[in-house]
């Protein structure tokens, strides 16, 4: 299986292919995709549309001295097939395993590391200029979907592309009518007139022939041949693009790999930039993706004869539980409204869509807008409920600060993927949102414990009044047996209470931090208090004064975020003012980039699992709980 | 003088005055502007400007109940005038004073508080979403310039606007060919030959006289006359707005008042949302200000007659200070280069601009692309340094996170006005800065004591293979007096040597901290220890190792930004985990967004001066460390 595929070794080896070959070449391509995406999981249904794109540009380039710049870059595992990491595959998006996305690190082939969208044509505006300042080279092709260009970072980089009239850079605009859901909006609206005017492509055949018929000399016409150039500009498709500044070639069929080499050969003889507009099918050649596309965006191991997934989660999610509690919230408050950027599905809102389409807002992939929209919402009364992932979140946070915080409006921001995402990697973790979002003023922080005390907090938020914002992790929603407090605004939930020390766990480290207490008690025999800290911010002073009052000798903060900025160093920096005079013990992340790699296994890998933050604790207490200390001088003087 | 301002003393009270005489109150305006702005200082040439746009709204709309939606803000001081703030502006931008941006806090008519760019076409989403669906019944009318139109929200909101067919809202599109700086990229240059293009008015004026002289039954013509209204439609200046779905307006004279009048009532009918195109002079009526918009866009006092600055700050800024040292590093570093977003001379790089005009960037107001376009050109092998205002950083949060720091690029962040600005107020204070850069993973932030160590920290961030941030603070450069240390990474400055206690300051609160310091060993008998901490990020670990020998009783930090995820609760987490048993001040401000005024007297009340800074310590000391304790209990003794 795969004798064309087999004979790629390294980058630039499918020029060895006879282009005869091409076409089985592609088949190869993405029945290995589709094999080892069903064993793996990920990414599938954009890379199998652009398995010709990828190898129009491999032919058209010459790697890695040449820079193919992908936006999201979740289509990019073709990009590694082709350049020598075919059998690395197998360990995609595992710990220690090639990353889901380019990368920098794993290969001189990836000329940017990615992961969020919208960024490849400011990359490439980058790499073009230091080219020509620094007098090198080399082609410089971006790829940037119709979906990410919803996303106002590649206008701000389109108005400014534009000026360089001398220096080539090729876009190619991967126009499949999808973004990870359906499109949203006026440039969505233009391409798709552009995709299915008929009448457009007729008038545009009429005027041809009217300019051609006129006869010269007839007066009538003089004002039509002058201008002849310039309705021709306007006539084509790409009028948007050409008034920015831009060479516009196509649009053409993103699956034909002869129309696409030649296309990209000639944009790559532009002078300035040029676009490319290319149809492609999402899911192109799997027909299970093809008819389900964003249900094949990213997947978890699949059947590769049914599409069906092998071993589907059972319990329900945290998303699936903000989704239900979200009709709920709506059934009873008719100002609640809810605002996805390109992420129904993703943040769990699919049936709120369906139910309140008026009060739904998809606003594509914007993440900037989602948050200024809703505080323009909030000021005209409604109650906007923001659900966006931590990690595209980041996105937002001028506009949460200038937008919603500063002037107090009641926005809830639902922070889905809040801690580690796992096998998404670096660019997706949701580790950073403590750190961001807790420090902006003005702005509560939540983190329930687990999948009850989710909705109870989300019922809180929607009688808040003022910025909240409620994170939860991504996966099954776990459930602690505990009978849980009501919740009261800032106040943190005692679970048990005991006398030698404390321990705060924060949302989704509550689970490993509670198993570890109950260790901590029954094995090591601490009387242990044990914290829910729900509120991330403001941090509970009553809760740290009533433990600074039981003389603790030990109090411990758990959180699946960066230490720096996060709730820990808050706490900390309570406790010092207050002249605690005891140990601390601060069970974070290092502030790092998380790789990729299993969720549960990265929790172990960082001490964060159980195990790892019972053993953390247990060696702080014995240096540091006075009773432990006198046992173990004990122990060491009878040995 | 002012015979028919006067008369307006509260909102809608424009519209008592006969229509006559409104050229007389549009010079009365103009009068009182310049009168009042060359004694308080603020933002004049965009406010003269719109003098007749605001005075067409105000007679369009009733106030409050209809939403003017100002972006940036900078430009509503008219809108103030005529909402009965015009007494109060004596007070503006003082402490106490009026705001210099709309503020929901002062005024109803205020309908969104703003000071960054860009975000008004998305608030007026949110406004007429909320009034459709809760079946109110108001006017919105979203003023935005040409220049907040480079920043991609603006496109975001556009790319959702259009989708809502039945619902209105007008968008005054405020073109006046300037932002702060001129305006740059493709959509600039499409304004300009849409403003300028006699060719393209004759070409108007050409086709419609053949399409109507053309005899209808010819054959020649028939596809030109099925078309004609899609020839019109392309062939009016705003194809672009139109193929976006909007009603488009225009383009009209801004200062001529009829005309405004009666096209936003116009465009107040249009179902969906309508853009008014009209063209103004920034600055205009008052010679100086037409002559030099971008001097007299945010000034200081200024003399009536001449336009000069009646105080000019005497000695060197910072940014003047940053400006010539990048000009020093560029003669040495040829792959040295500098982005700026429309703000070239505000950051000081006018004159780098001028001598390097390849490696300068202007990218328009867009934060977020000059971020990842700075992250392109690193991977090309340039050396950029972004510079930008402290809050308008806040766009660029996972830009600087996702593009940059995550993969270690060599960028330099130059974040100037970082700490209390002073007049422009909550909207635009440096203060959080600390706390966003400070935790985002491998970035470093350097935060310089003076003037000169700004230059010997620049000169560090040359060289240093990685992303650095160097953030400092608005106005004249502080020069300490003091040696200055060579810097090293990571390495905090010690100023003096003492045995009692520690105080370290970041940047700008070094010089009051310094006083200070000098006070506490002067005046309290008491030996200090004096840091310069120099590097916000990484916390300098062996200083504070040095200081926990050292035994001191009090540990004090002092920094002008919020206590939230700031410097000193780094130190605190770090102290209290090494078991430092004595007692913490964390000198900073309250997590708030603070209020306008002189930057002193907002320093002043809040304890950031020399004066608060001693008597905070002093009180804290006097409870904390034992011989200071002893002394006092004698005191007693005495008494």
């Amino acid at each position: 299986m795969g004798i064309y595929l087999d004979r790629i070794k390294k980058p630039n080896d499918i020029k060895k292919i006879h282009k005869e070959h091409f076409e089985e070449l592609a088949e190869e391509i993405r029945e290995y995709l589709v094999n080892t995406v069903s064993e793996t999981g990920g990414h599938l249904a954009s890379s199998l549309g652009a398995v010709e794109l990828t190898m129009a540009l491999h032919l058209c380039m010459d790697l890695p001295n040449d820079k193919i710049i992908w936006d999201v870059g979740h289509q990019a595992y073709v990009h590694k097939i082709l350049t020598g990491r075919k059998d690395k595959m197998k360990s995609l998006r595992k710990l220690g395993g090639i990353s889901g996305f380019p990368s920098e690190e794993e290969s001189r082939c990836d000329a940017f590391s990615t992961g969020h969208a919208t960024t490849s044509l400011a990359v490439a505006a980058g790499y073009a200029r230091a080219r020509d300042i620094l007098k090198e080279n080399y082609k410089i092709a971006a790829v940037i979907g119709d979906g990410s260009f919803s996303g106002g970072m590649g206008f701000e980089a389109l108005n400014n592309l534009g000026q360089y009239k001398n220096s080539n850079t090729v876009v190619i605009f991967n126009d499949n009518n999808m973004s990870i859901s359906k499109n949203v909006g006026g440039i969505a609206g233009y391409l798709e007139r552009m995709r299915t005017s008929s009448a457009y492509i007729e008038f545009k055949g009429g005027i041809e022939r009217t300019l051609n018929k006129t006869a010269p000399g007839a007066k009538a016409a003089d004002g039509l041949r002058k201008t002849k150039n310039f309705i021709r500009d306007l006539m084509t498709p790409g009028e948007f693009f050409k008034e920015m500044g831009f060479g516009y070639f196509g649009p053409i069929d993103g699956h034909n790999l002869k129309d696409l080499v030649r296309t990209i050969k000639a944009a790559q003889t532009y002078k300035g930039t040029a676009i490319v507009h290319i149809y492609t099918k999402k899911g192109k050649g799997y027909e299970p993706a093809e008819k389900n596309p964003s249900k094949f965006h990213g997947i978890e191991p699949f059947d590769v004869a049914t599409g069906r997934i092998k071993n589907p989660v059972r319990g329900k999610s945290y998303t699936a539980v903000f989704g239900e509690t979200m009709l709920e919230l709506a059934e009873k408050d008719d100002k609640l409204c809810a605002i996805t950027a390109a992420m129904s599905s993703g943040t769990g809102l699919d049936a709120f869509a369906e139910k309140y389409p008026e009060r739904f807002f998809d606003v594509g992939i914007a993440e900037e807008y989602a948050v200024t929209f809703a505080g323009g919402l909030a000021a005209g009364g409604m109650h906007p409920v923001v659900a966006v992932y931590s990690t595209f979140l980041q996105r937002s946070y001028d506009q949460i600060l200038h937008d919603v915080c500063l002037t107090g409006k009641k926005v809830i921001f639902a922070v889905d993927r809040a801690g580690i995402v796992g096998n998404d990697g670096k660019t997706h973790q949701g580790i950073y949102d403590i750190s961001y979002l807790g420090n902006i003023p003005g702005l509560t922080v939540v983190s329930p414990k687990d999948g009850r005390e989710l909705v109870a907090v989300l019922e809180f938020a929607a009688d808040f009044n003022g910025p909240i914002a409620v994170r939860y992790p991504r996966g099954k929603a776990y459930e602690s047996g505990f009978d849980m407090a009501p919740i009261e605004y800032g106040k943190a939930e005692l679970i048990a209470g005991g006398k030698d020390m404390g321990i705060i766990a924060v949302g989704s480290a509550f689970e490993a931090a509670s198993v570890a207490a109950l260790r901590l008690e029954s094995e090591a025999d601490l009387s242990v208090s044990l914290f829910n800290a729900r509120f991330v911010s403001p941090v509970d002073t009553r809760m740290l004064d009533a433990m600074l009052e039981c003389r603790h000798e030990l109090i411990v903060t758990v959180e699946e975020g960066i230490k720096s900025g996060g709730f820990g160093q808050k706490v900390e920096s309570y406790l010092l003012e207050k002249g605690y005079k005891g140990a601390f013990l601060n069970i974070s992340l290092p502030d790092i980039y998380l790789e990729h790699g299993d969720a549960d296994e990265l929790r172990k890998k960082y001490g964060l699992d159980a195990d790892g933050i019972y053993d953390k604790i247990f060696a702080c207490a014995k240096e540091k709980i006075s009773f432990l200390r006198r046992e173990e001088k004990a122990d060491e003087g009878k040995a």
